[in-house]
Protein backbone atom coordinates (compact mmCIF):
# COMPACT_ATOMS: atom_id res chain seq x y z
CA UNK A 1 0.00 0.00 0.00
CA UNK A 2 0.95 3.55 -1.03
CA UNK A 3 1.09 7.01 0.66
CA UNK A 4 -2.06 8.63 1.52
CA UNK A 5 -2.96 12.21 2.37
CA UNK A 6 -6.63 13.73 2.81
CA UNK A 7 -7.24 17.13 4.05
CA UNK A 8 -9.58 19.99 4.92
CA UNK A 9 -11.60 22.52 2.82
CA UNK A 10 -10.15 23.88 -0.54
CA UNK A 11 -7.55 26.08 0.92
CA UNK A 12 -6.01 23.00 1.20
CA UNK A 13 -5.42 21.73 -2.49
CA UNK A 14 -2.94 24.10 -4.03
CA UNK A 15 -0.55 22.34 -1.59
CA UNK A 16 -1.99 18.98 -1.57
CA UNK A 17 -1.28 19.32 -5.71
CA UNK A 18 2.18 19.91 -4.92
CA UNK A 19 2.71 16.85 -2.11
CA UNK A 20 2.83 14.24 -5.11
CA UNK A 21 6.24 15.41 -6.45
CA UNK A 22 7.35 15.59 -2.51
CA UNK A 23 6.17 11.88 -2.35
CA UNK A 24 8.30 11.21 -5.33
CA UNK A 25 11.61 12.86 -3.15
CA UNK A 26 11.38 11.31 -0.31
CA UNK A 27 10.21 13.84 2.07
CA UNK A 28 8.81 11.82 5.51
CA UNK A 29 4.91 11.60 6.46
CA UNK A 30 5.86 14.78 9.36
CA UNK A 31 7.66 16.99 6.85
CA UNK A 32 4.89 16.21 3.96
CA UNK A 33 1.79 17.34 6.77
CA UNK A 34 3.75 20.60 7.84
CA UNK A 35 4.42 21.85 4.40
CA UNK A 36 0.38 21.40 3.74
CA UNK A 37 -0.52 22.90 6.89
CA UNK A 38 2.38 25.68 6.45
CA UNK A 39 1.16 26.70 3.34
CA UNK A 40 -2.28 27.62 4.84
CA UNK A 41 -0.58 29.11 7.99
CA UNK A 42 1.43 31.39 5.99
CA UNK A 43 -1.50 32.72 3.14
CA UNK A 44 -3.54 35.92 4.45
CA UNK A 45 -6.05 35.59 2.30
CA UNK A 46 -7.50 32.58 4.57
CA UNK A 47 -8.90 34.32 7.42
CA UNK A 48 -9.29 30.92 9.99
CA UNK A 49 -5.85 30.18 9.68
CA UNK A 50 -2.55 31.58 11.02
CA UNK A 51 -1.09 34.35 9.64
CA UNK A 52 -4.33 36.68 8.57
CA UNK A 53 -6.66 35.32 11.12
CA UNK A 54 -9.56 36.70 12.34
CA UNK A 55 -8.82 38.09 15.96
CA UNK A 56 -10.80 37.37 19.51
CA UNK A 57 -12.94 40.11 21.26
CA UNK A 58 -9.94 41.71 21.77
CA UNK A 59 -8.82 42.42 18.42
CA UNK A 60 -5.67 39.73 19.29
CA UNK A 61 -5.05 36.58 16.89
CA UNK A 62 -4.63 33.77 19.06
CA UNK A 63 -3.32 30.48 17.53
CA UNK A 64 -4.44 26.30 18.06
CA UNK A 65 -2.15 23.93 16.66
CA UNK A 66 -2.20 19.73 16.95
CA UNK A 67 0.22 17.06 16.12
CA UNK A 68 0.37 13.30 16.31
CA UNK A 69 2.32 10.11 15.38
CA UNK A 70 0.30 7.19 15.06
CA UNK A 71 2.91 4.74 15.62
CA UNK A 72 3.87 5.78 19.16
CA UNK A 73 0.64 8.04 19.88
CA UNK A 74 2.96 10.79 20.83
CA UNK A 75 1.38 13.79 20.37
CA UNK A 76 1.76 18.07 20.73
CA UNK A 77 -0.21 20.79 20.80
CA UNK A 78 -0.15 24.55 21.47
CA UNK A 79 -2.99 27.01 22.22
CA UNK A 80 -3.81 30.16 22.48
CA UNK A 81 -0.39 31.26 21.24
CA UNK A 82 0.33 34.94 19.62
CA UNK A 83 2.64 36.18 16.89
CA UNK A 84 4.17 32.59 15.96
CA UNK A 85 4.34 32.13 12.19
CA UNK A 86 3.95 28.60 12.17
CA UNK A 87 2.39 26.90 15.42
CA UNK A 88 1.81 23.45 13.56
CA UNK A 89 5.74 23.37 13.75
CA UNK A 90 6.02 24.15 17.77
CA UNK A 91 3.26 21.55 17.95
CA UNK A 92 5.10 18.59 16.03
CA UNK A 93 8.10 19.54 17.90
CA UNK A 94 6.62 19.24 21.20
CA UNK A 95 5.68 15.30 20.56
CA UNK A 96 9.39 15.03 21.10
CA UNK A 97 8.85 15.10 25.36
CA UNK A 98 7.64 12.63 27.27
CA UNK A 99 5.61 15.50 29.43
CA UNK A 100 4.46 19.03 28.41
CA UNK A 101 3.19 18.00 25.27
CA UNK A 102 0.61 20.26 25.28
CA UNK A 103 1.86 24.06 25.98
CA UNK A 104 -0.39 27.37 26.54
CA UNK A 105 -0.74 30.99 26.13
CA UNK A 106 2.57 32.53 27.24
CA UNK A 107 4.20 29.17 28.41
CA UNK A 108 4.11 27.57 24.58
CA UNK A 109 5.41 31.22 22.87
CA UNK A 110 8.69 30.87 25.64
CA UNK A 111 8.98 27.80 24.73
CA UNK A 112 8.80 28.72 20.70
CA UNK A 113 11.27 31.68 20.92
CA UNK A 114 13.96 29.97 23.03
CA UNK A 115 13.42 26.81 20.44
CA UNK A 116 13.87 29.33 17.78
CA UNK A 117 10.82 29.29 16.01
CA UNK A 118 9.93 32.25 13.64
CA UNK A 119 7.74 35.07 15.22
CA UNK A 120 5.18 37.14 13.24
CA UNK A 121 2.68 40.22 13.91
CA UNK A 122 -0.63 37.49 12.45
CA UNK A 123 -3.07 40.62 12.53
CA UNK A 124 -3.12 41.51 8.96
CA UNK A 125 -4.84 45.11 7.90
CA UNK A 126 -7.72 42.60 6.00
CA UNK A 127 -8.60 41.06 9.19
CA UNK A 128 -8.00 43.97 11.67
CA UNK A 129 -10.68 45.68 9.25
CA UNK A 130 -13.24 42.39 9.63
CA UNK A 131 -12.49 42.92 13.43
CA UNK A 132 -13.35 46.77 13.65
CA UNK A 133 -16.28 46.09 10.91
CA UNK A 134 -17.72 43.28 13.44
CA UNK A 135 -18.95 41.51 10.41
CA UNK A 136 -20.63 37.89 11.37
CA UNK A 137 -17.81 36.00 9.99
CA UNK A 138 -18.12 32.14 10.41
CA UNK A 139 -14.63 31.79 10.92
CA UNK A 140 -14.10 28.26 12.43
CA UNK A 141 -12.82 26.03 9.13
CA UNK A 142 -9.40 23.97 10.41
CA UNK A 143 -6.67 22.97 8.14
CA UNK A 144 -6.40 19.45 9.21
CA UNK A 145 -4.30 16.74 6.87
CA UNK A 146 -3.90 13.39 8.10
CA UNK A 147 -1.28 11.03 6.10
CA UNK A 148 -0.39 7.05 6.00
CA UNK A 149 3.12 6.62 4.08
CA UNK A 150 4.79 3.38 2.32
CA UNK A 151 5.28 1.64 6.36
CA UNK A 152 1.66 2.02 7.11
CA UNK A 153 3.03 4.87 9.92
CA UNK A 154 0.16 7.48 10.33
CA UNK A 155 -0.01 11.17 11.32
CA UNK A 156 -2.28 13.84 11.69
CA UNK A 157 -1.69 17.60 11.54
CA UNK A 158 -4.20 20.47 12.36
CA UNK A 159 -3.92 24.80 12.70
CA UNK A 160 -6.71 27.47 12.93
CA UNK A 161 -7.22 30.71 14.56
CA UNK A 162 -10.36 29.70 16.44
CA UNK A 163 -14.06 31.26 16.56
CA UNK A 164 -13.70 34.98 15.58
CA UNK A 165 -14.69 37.18 18.43
CA UNK A 166 -13.82 34.35 20.17
CA UNK A 167 -13.17 35.21 24.34
CA UNK A 168 -8.93 35.79 25.07
CA UNK A 169 -7.81 32.68 25.92
CA UNK A 170 -11.05 30.27 24.29
CA UNK A 171 -9.17 27.05 23.65
CA UNK A 172 -11.15 25.10 21.17
CA UNK A 173 -11.16 21.55 19.56
CA UNK A 174 -7.74 22.01 17.38
CA UNK A 175 -4.99 21.06 20.21
CA UNK A 176 -7.07 18.92 21.92
CA UNK A 177 -6.36 15.42 21.32
CA UNK A 178 -9.55 12.81 20.87
CA UNK A 179 -11.43 15.94 19.55
CA UNK A 180 -9.67 18.17 17.30
CA UNK A 181 -7.26 15.13 15.89
CA UNK A 182 -6.37 11.34 16.91
CA UNK A 183 -4.08 9.35 15.12
CA UNK A 184 -3.25 4.99 15.74
CA UNK A 185 -1.15 3.89 12.79
CA UNK A 186 -2.82 0.45 14.15
CA UNK A 187 -6.75 1.81 13.44
CA UNK A 188 -6.55 5.27 11.25
CA UNK A 189 -6.67 8.66 11.84
CA UNK A 190 -9.37 11.32 12.47
CA UNK A 191 -9.18 15.27 12.34
CA UNK A 192 -12.74 17.51 13.09
CA UNK A 193 -12.91 21.18 11.72
CA UNK A 194 -16.02 23.31 12.76
CA UNK A 195 -17.58 24.59 16.05
CA UNK A 196 -14.98 23.40 18.50
CA UNK A 197 -17.29 23.62 21.20
CA UNK A 198 -19.33 20.95 20.02
CA UNK A 199 -16.80 18.53 18.66
CA UNK A 200 -15.21 18.19 21.95
CA UNK A 201 -18.52 17.50 23.79
CA UNK A 202 -18.41 14.66 22.09
CA UNK A 203 -14.76 13.95 21.41
CA UNK A 204 -15.24 12.93 17.77
CA UNK A 205 -11.99 12.37 16.38
CA UNK A 206 -11.13 9.69 19.26
CA UNK A 207 -14.59 8.51 19.18
CA UNK A 208 -14.90 8.17 15.04
CA UNK A 209 -11.23 6.57 15.92
CA UNK A 210 -12.88 3.75 18.22
CA UNK A 211 -15.34 3.07 15.90
CA UNK A 212 -13.28 2.27 13.15
CA UNK A 213 -11.24 -0.24 15.80
CA UNK A 214 -14.83 -1.91 16.03
CA UNK A 215 -14.37 -2.39 12.23
CA UNK A 216 -16.14 -0.12 10.78
CA UNK A 217 -13.95 1.78 7.63
CA UNK A 218 -13.28 5.69 7.76
CA UNK A 219 -16.34 6.49 5.79
CA UNK A 220 -18.56 3.95 8.14
CA UNK A 221 -16.79 5.50 11.22
CA UNK A 222 -17.50 8.91 10.53
CA UNK A 223 -21.16 8.85 9.65
CA UNK A 224 -21.32 6.46 13.07
CA UNK A 225 -19.82 9.16 15.08
CA UNK A 226 -21.24 12.56 13.40
CA UNK A 227 -24.96 11.21 13.30
CA UNK A 228 -24.98 9.09 16.55
CA UNK A 229 -23.91 12.49 18.87
CA UNK A 230 -25.81 15.06 16.75
CA UNK A 231 -29.14 12.45 17.70
CA UNK A 232 -27.21 12.72 21.28
CA UNK A 233 -27.54 16.31 21.74
CA UNK A 234 -30.80 16.91 19.32
CA UNK A 235 -29.22 18.35 16.88
CA UNK A 236 -28.17 21.29 17.67
CA UNK A 237 -24.54 22.02 16.22
CA UNK A 238 -24.65 23.71 13.30
CA UNK A 239 -21.23 23.28 11.73
CA UNK A 240 -18.86 20.01 12.43
CA UNK A 241 -16.91 17.98 9.70
CA UNK A 242 -15.16 15.54 10.15
CA UNK A 243 -12.34 13.92 7.86
CA UNK A 244 -10.62 9.84 8.21
CA UNK A 245 -8.13 7.99 7.00
CA UNK A 246 -8.15 4.45 8.07
CA UNK A 247 -5.50 2.07 8.57
CA UNK A 248 -6.08 0.00 5.41
CA UNK A 249 -5.76 3.35 3.42
CA UNK A 250 -9.93 4.14 2.91
CA UNK A 251 -10.19 7.71 3.12
CA UNK A 252 -14.19 9.16 4.78
CA UNK A 253 -15.45 12.50 5.13
CA UNK A 254 -18.79 13.66 6.83
CA UNK A 255 -20.13 17.20 7.59
CA UNK A 256 -23.45 18.50 8.66
CA UNK A 257 -22.91 21.70 5.98
CA UNK A 258 -24.42 21.64 2.84
CA UNK A 259 -21.02 21.11 0.87
CA UNK A 260 -17.73 20.04 3.17
CA UNK A 261 -14.91 20.31 0.65
CA UNK A 262 -11.81 18.25 0.93
CA UNK A 263 -8.53 16.95 -0.51
CA UNK A 264 -7.37 13.39 -1.46
CA UNK A 265 -4.07 12.38 -2.85
CA UNK A 266 -2.71 9.30 -3.28
CA UNK A 267 0.63 7.99 -5.70
CA UNK A 268 -1.43 6.92 -8.62
CA UNK A 269 -3.89 10.25 -9.09
CA UNK A 270 -3.01 14.23 -9.02
CA UNK A 271 -4.58 15.67 -6.00
CA UNK A 272 -8.53 15.95 -6.04
CA UNK A 273 -10.96 18.22 -4.49
CA UNK A 274 -14.04 16.09 -3.17
CA UNK A 275 -16.83 17.95 -2.04
CA UNK A 276 -19.79 15.91 0.22
CA UNK A 277 -22.98 16.84 0.05
CA UNK A 278 -24.47 17.62 3.55
CA UNK A 279 -28.32 17.23 2.77
CA UNK A 280 -28.01 13.90 0.02
CA UNK A 281 -24.96 12.58 2.38
CA UNK A 282 -22.64 11.60 -0.48
CA UNK A 283 -19.30 12.36 -1.38
CA UNK A 284 -18.90 13.59 -5.42
CA UNK A 285 -15.92 15.35 -6.96
CA UNK A 286 -16.03 19.12 -7.40
CA UNK A 287 -16.88 19.68 -10.72
CA UNK A 288 -16.85 23.48 -12.77
CA UNK A 289 -19.83 24.24 -11.69
CA UNK A 290 -19.39 23.51 -8.07
CA UNK A 291 -15.97 25.64 -8.25
CA UNK A 292 -18.12 28.69 -9.43
CA UNK A 293 -20.93 28.38 -6.99
CA UNK A 294 -18.59 27.91 -3.68
CA UNK A 295 -17.51 30.95 -1.82
CA UNK A 296 -15.86 29.51 1.01
CA UNK A 297 -12.06 28.90 1.62
CA UNK B 1 -31.86 4.67 42.55
CA UNK B 2 -29.98 6.77 45.02
CA UNK B 3 -27.63 9.38 45.11
CA UNK B 4 -24.04 8.16 44.48
CA UNK B 5 -20.48 9.37 44.53
CA UNK B 6 -17.14 8.56 43.97
CA UNK B 7 -13.94 10.75 44.28
CA UNK B 8 -10.12 10.04 44.18
CA UNK B 9 -7.47 9.55 46.91
CA UNK B 10 -7.66 9.83 50.75
CA UNK B 11 -7.73 13.86 50.48
CA UNK B 12 -11.49 13.75 49.03
CA UNK B 13 -12.78 11.16 52.12
CA UNK B 14 -13.34 14.08 54.80
CA UNK B 15 -15.83 15.94 52.48
CA UNK B 16 -17.10 12.88 51.17
CA UNK B 17 -18.24 12.27 54.80
CA UNK B 18 -20.11 15.58 55.53
CA UNK B 19 -21.56 15.00 51.72
CA UNK B 20 -24.43 12.02 53.23
CA UNK B 21 -25.73 14.96 55.18
CA UNK B 22 -25.57 16.90 52.37
CA UNK B 23 -27.71 15.14 50.22
CA UNK B 24 -30.11 15.50 52.98
CA UNK B 25 -30.30 18.84 53.31
CA UNK B 26 -30.93 19.30 49.35
CA UNK B 27 -28.16 20.17 48.12
CA UNK B 28 -27.42 19.89 44.13
CA UNK B 29 -25.51 17.42 42.77
CA UNK B 30 -23.11 19.94 41.34
CA UNK B 31 -23.52 21.59 44.45
CA UNK B 32 -21.81 18.62 46.33
CA UNK B 33 -19.11 17.99 43.70
CA UNK B 34 -18.32 21.50 44.17
CA UNK B 35 -18.34 21.35 47.61
CA UNK B 36 -15.86 18.47 47.76
CA UNK B 37 -13.77 19.74 45.15
CA UNK B 38 -13.42 23.45 46.86
CA UNK B 39 -11.80 21.29 50.32
CA UNK B 40 -9.33 19.81 48.95
CA UNK B 41 -8.61 23.23 46.54
CA UNK B 42 -8.54 25.37 49.95
CA UNK B 43 -6.77 22.74 52.08
CA UNK B 44 -2.77 23.89 51.96
CA UNK B 45 -1.74 20.45 53.06
CA UNK B 46 -2.43 18.72 49.48
CA UNK B 47 0.12 19.89 47.36
CA UNK B 48 -1.35 18.67 44.05
CA UNK B 49 -4.27 20.71 44.19
CA UNK B 50 -5.46 24.46 44.73
CA UNK B 51 -3.90 26.06 47.55
CA UNK B 52 -0.24 25.03 48.59
CA UNK B 53 -0.03 22.93 45.22
CA UNK B 54 3.35 22.94 43.78
CA UNK B 55 4.52 25.35 41.20
CA UNK B 56 5.92 24.96 37.58
CA UNK B 57 9.54 25.48 37.12
CA UNK B 58 9.31 29.33 37.49
CA UNK B 59 7.86 28.48 40.64
CA UNK B 60 4.51 29.83 39.53
CA UNK B 61 1.58 27.73 41.13
CA UNK B 62 -0.57 27.26 37.68
CA UNK B 63 -4.03 25.45 37.88
CA UNK B 64 -6.28 23.05 35.73
CA UNK B 65 -10.10 22.31 36.35
CA UNK B 66 -12.89 20.90 34.49
CA UNK B 67 -16.55 20.15 34.97
CA UNK B 68 -19.03 18.34 33.05
CA UNK B 69 -22.93 17.90 33.40
CA UNK B 70 -24.06 14.06 31.99
CA UNK B 71 -27.45 15.56 30.51
CA UNK B 72 -26.61 18.21 27.97
CA UNK B 73 -23.11 17.25 27.68
CA UNK B 74 -22.45 20.83 28.33
CA UNK B 75 -18.54 21.21 29.59
CA UNK B 76 -16.48 24.15 31.08
CA UNK B 77 -12.88 24.15 31.94
CA UNK B 78 -9.64 26.14 32.75
CA UNK B 79 -6.05 25.49 32.02
CA UNK B 80 -2.81 26.85 33.61
CA UNK B 81 -4.76 29.50 35.32
CA UNK B 82 -2.86 31.69 38.36
CA UNK B 83 -4.11 32.79 41.65
CA UNK B 84 -8.01 31.71 41.50
CA UNK B 85 -8.86 30.23 44.66
CA UNK B 86 -10.89 27.77 43.40
CA UNK B 87 -11.11 26.80 39.54
CA UNK B 88 -13.67 23.91 40.17
CA UNK B 89 -15.91 26.99 40.62
CA UNK B 90 -14.79 28.96 37.29
CA UNK B 91 -14.88 25.60 35.47
CA UNK B 92 -18.28 24.87 36.03
CA UNK B 93 -19.54 28.16 35.16
CA UNK B 94 -18.36 28.20 32.19
CA UNK B 95 -20.83 25.14 31.19
CA UNK B 96 -23.21 27.75 30.66
CA UNK B 97 -21.80 29.51 27.25
CA UNK B 98 -22.73 27.62 24.05
CA UNK B 99 -19.11 28.54 22.84
CA UNK B 100 -15.88 29.79 24.72
CA UNK B 101 -16.47 26.73 27.61
CA UNK B 102 -12.43 25.86 27.75
CA UNK B 103 -10.86 29.23 28.87
CA UNK B 104 -6.43 29.15 29.62
CA UNK B 105 -4.29 31.33 31.04
CA UNK B 106 -4.29 35.19 31.00
CA UNK B 107 -7.74 34.96 29.76
CA UNK B 108 -9.47 32.34 32.12
CA UNK B 109 -7.89 34.80 34.97
CA UNK B 110 -9.73 37.89 33.26
CA UNK B 111 -13.03 35.73 32.77
CA UNK B 112 -13.23 35.05 36.87
CA UNK B 113 -12.28 38.54 37.81
CA UNK B 114 -14.62 40.06 35.72
CA UNK B 115 -17.25 37.43 36.76
CA UNK B 116 -16.47 38.11 41.08
CA UNK B 117 -14.58 34.57 41.61
CA UNK B 118 -12.15 35.18 44.64
CA UNK B 119 -8.42 35.33 43.84
CA UNK B 120 -5.85 34.27 46.65
CA UNK B 121 -1.78 34.23 45.89
CA UNK B 122 -1.76 30.05 45.53
CA UNK B 123 1.58 29.12 46.61
CA UNK B 124 2.41 29.14 50.36
CA UNK B 125 5.44 28.46 51.93
CA UNK B 126 5.57 24.58 52.39
CA UNK B 127 5.04 24.36 48.53
CA UNK B 128 7.83 27.00 47.98
CA UNK B 129 10.38 25.41 49.71
CA UNK B 130 9.65 21.96 48.11
CA UNK B 131 10.20 23.75 44.93
CA UNK B 132 13.78 25.21 46.16
CA UNK B 133 14.81 22.13 48.12
CA UNK B 134 13.78 20.91 43.97
CA UNK B 135 13.04 17.64 46.44
CA UNK B 136 11.53 15.29 43.30
CA UNK B 137 7.58 14.99 44.46
CA UNK B 138 5.24 12.82 42.58
CA UNK B 139 2.49 15.65 42.25
CA UNK B 140 -0.04 14.53 40.22
CA UNK B 141 -3.01 13.88 42.44
CA UNK B 142 -5.89 14.94 40.74
CA UNK B 143 -8.89 15.35 43.12
CA UNK B 144 -12.09 14.02 40.64
CA UNK B 145 -15.91 13.65 42.01
CA UNK B 146 -18.45 11.68 40.32
CA UNK B 147 -21.90 11.89 41.07
CA UNK B 148 -25.73 10.77 40.36
CA UNK B 149 -28.83 12.16 41.45
CA UNK B 150 -32.36 10.55 42.40
CA UNK B 151 -33.10 11.58 38.71
CA UNK B 152 -30.37 9.85 37.35
CA UNK B 153 -28.87 13.23 36.42
CA UNK B 154 -24.90 12.78 36.40
CA UNK B 155 -21.63 15.34 36.41
CA UNK B 156 -18.44 15.08 37.04
CA UNK B 157 -15.55 17.56 38.37
CA UNK B 158 -11.97 17.68 38.83
CA UNK B 159 -8.98 20.44 39.78
CA UNK B 160 -5.23 19.89 40.01
CA UNK B 161 -1.93 22.15 40.17
CA UNK B 162 -0.65 19.51 37.76
CA UNK B 163 3.08 18.10 37.61
CA UNK B 164 5.72 19.36 39.89
CA UNK B 165 8.12 21.62 38.18
CA UNK B 166 6.28 21.26 34.49
CA UNK B 167 6.69 24.07 31.81
CA UNK B 168 4.89 27.11 32.10
CA UNK B 169 1.67 27.12 30.26
CA UNK B 170 1.67 23.08 30.63
CA UNK B 171 -1.92 21.76 30.35
CA UNK B 172 -2.33 17.79 31.78
CA UNK B 173 -5.30 15.82 31.13
CA UNK B 174 -7.74 17.55 33.78
CA UNK B 175 -9.01 20.78 31.53
CA UNK B 176 -9.02 18.23 28.77
CA UNK B 177 -12.70 16.91 28.41
CA UNK B 178 -12.33 13.27 26.94
CA UNK B 179 -9.29 12.51 28.45
CA UNK B 180 -9.28 13.66 32.31
CA UNK B 181 -12.79 13.54 32.82
CA UNK B 182 -16.27 12.53 30.80
CA UNK B 183 -19.88 12.17 31.44
CA UNK B 184 -23.19 11.27 29.64
CA UNK B 185 -26.12 10.49 32.28
CA UNK B 186 -27.19 7.87 29.85
CA UNK B 187 -24.34 5.64 29.91
CA UNK B 188 -21.93 7.19 32.97
CA UNK B 189 -19.10 9.22 34.58
CA UNK B 190 -15.30 8.82 33.95
CA UNK B 191 -12.29 10.85 35.41
CA UNK B 192 -8.59 10.47 35.67
CA UNK B 193 -5.47 10.91 37.48
CA UNK B 194 -1.69 10.48 37.25
CA UNK B 195 0.65 11.18 34.70
CA UNK B 196 -1.61 13.55 32.50
CA UNK B 197 0.48 13.20 29.27
CA UNK B 198 0.18 9.19 29.52
CA UNK B 199 -4.20 9.65 30.34
CA UNK B 200 -4.00 12.02 26.97
CA UNK B 201 -2.54 9.57 24.35
CA UNK B 202 -5.54 7.54 25.56
CA UNK B 203 -8.78 9.61 25.90
CA UNK B 204 -8.59 7.21 28.80
CA UNK B 205 -11.93 9.10 30.15
CA UNK B 206 -14.18 8.77 27.01
CA UNK B 207 -12.42 5.40 26.21
CA UNK B 208 -14.17 4.15 29.38
CA UNK B 209 -17.03 5.71 28.60
CA UNK B 210 -17.53 4.04 25.22
CA UNK B 211 -16.74 0.87 26.75
CA UNK B 212 -19.61 1.29 28.94
CA UNK B 213 -21.83 2.27 26.24
CA UNK B 214 -20.80 -1.60 24.46
CA UNK B 215 -22.62 -2.82 27.79
CA UNK B 216 -19.74 -3.03 30.48
CA UNK B 217 -19.97 -1.90 33.86
CA UNK B 218 -17.92 0.55 35.12
CA UNK B 219 -15.98 -1.52 36.77
CA UNK B 220 -15.11 -4.18 33.53
CA UNK B 221 -14.76 -0.80 31.67
CA UNK B 222 -12.30 1.17 33.68
CA UNK B 223 -10.01 -2.39 33.41
CA UNK B 224 -10.60 -2.93 29.56
CA UNK B 225 -9.73 0.78 29.21
CA UNK B 226 -6.86 1.06 31.16
CA UNK B 227 -4.91 -2.43 29.87
CA UNK B 228 -5.79 -1.99 26.55
CA UNK B 229 -3.57 1.11 26.33
CA UNK B 230 -1.11 -0.06 28.29
CA UNK B 231 -0.80 -2.87 26.08
CA UNK B 232 -0.97 -0.57 23.08
CA UNK B 233 1.89 1.62 24.73
CA UNK B 234 4.49 -1.22 25.93
CA UNK B 235 3.08 -0.61 29.56
CA UNK B 236 5.43 2.22 29.59
CA UNK B 237 3.17 4.78 31.75
CA UNK B 238 3.82 4.50 35.23
CA UNK B 239 0.87 6.26 37.09
CA UNK B 240 -2.69 6.39 35.86
CA UNK B 241 -5.71 5.76 37.76
CA UNK B 242 -9.82 5.90 36.28
CA UNK B 243 -12.80 6.09 38.55
CA UNK B 244 -16.29 5.53 36.89
CA UNK B 245 -19.75 5.41 37.94
CA UNK B 246 -22.26 4.07 34.91
CA UNK B 247 -25.59 4.88 34.61
CA UNK B 248 -26.81 2.18 37.11
CA UNK B 249 -25.32 3.25 39.92
CA UNK B 250 -22.14 0.62 39.42
CA UNK B 251 -18.78 1.85 40.61
CA UNK B 252 -15.62 1.24 38.96
CA UNK B 253 -11.90 1.42 39.57
CA UNK B 254 -8.40 0.82 38.09
CA UNK B 255 -4.84 2.17 38.38
CA UNK B 256 -1.31 1.18 37.39
CA UNK B 257 -0.04 1.93 41.28
CA UNK B 258 0.20 -0.80 44.11
CA UNK B 259 -2.28 1.44 46.33
CA UNK B 260 -4.78 3.33 44.51
CA UNK B 261 -7.13 4.73 47.27
CA UNK B 262 -10.50 6.25 46.66
CA UNK B 263 -13.98 7.17 48.46
CA UNK B 264 -17.83 5.66 47.58
CA UNK B 265 -20.63 7.24 48.94
CA UNK B 266 -24.41 6.63 48.87
CA UNK B 267 -27.21 7.34 50.74
CA UNK B 268 -27.68 4.21 52.77
CA UNK B 269 -24.20 3.63 54.13
CA UNK B 270 -21.36 6.32 55.40
CA UNK B 271 -18.67 7.16 52.93
CA UNK B 272 -15.96 4.29 52.63
CA UNK B 273 -12.58 4.65 51.95
CA UNK B 274 -11.72 1.98 49.45
CA UNK B 275 -8.60 1.05 47.94
CA UNK B 276 -7.65 -0.63 44.36
CA UNK B 277 -4.35 -2.62 44.58
CA UNK B 278 -2.88 -2.64 41.35
CA UNK B 279 -0.81 -5.84 42.06
CA UNK B 280 -3.43 -8.13 42.89
CA UNK B 281 -5.92 -6.19 40.50
CA UNK B 282 -8.64 -5.67 43.06
CA UNK B 283 -10.50 -3.42 45.18
CA UNK B 284 -10.52 -4.01 49.37
CA UNK B 285 -11.87 -1.85 52.40
CA UNK B 286 -8.96 0.87 53.67
CA UNK B 287 -8.38 -1.09 57.13
CA UNK B 288 -5.62 0.41 60.40
CA UNK B 289 -2.97 -1.58 58.88
CA UNK B 290 -3.35 -0.14 55.60
CA UNK B 291 -4.34 3.24 56.77
CA UNK B 292 -1.10 3.30 58.87
CA UNK B 293 1.40 2.46 55.80
CA UNK B 294 0.08 4.79 53.41
CA UNK B 295 1.95 7.52 52.88
CA UNK B 296 0.13 9.67 50.32
CA UNK B 297 -2.74 11.89 49.86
Amino acid sequence: MGYKLISTWKMSFHKMSEAKRMLKIKYSLQEIIEAVIMDVEDNPDFHSVGYGGLPNNEGEVELDAGYMDGDSLAFGAVSAVKNIRNPILVASSLTKGKTNNHLTGKGAEKYAKENGFKTRRMLTGKAKEKYLDKVKENSHDTVCVIGKDLNGSMAVGVSTSGLFMKHPGRVGDSPIIGSGFYCDSQIGGVAATGIGEDIMRGCLSISTVNYMRQGLNAQQACEKALFTYLERVNNEPEAISLIALDAKGNYGACSTLADFPFVILDENNEARLMVYLGNEKRIVEADQKWLANYKGD
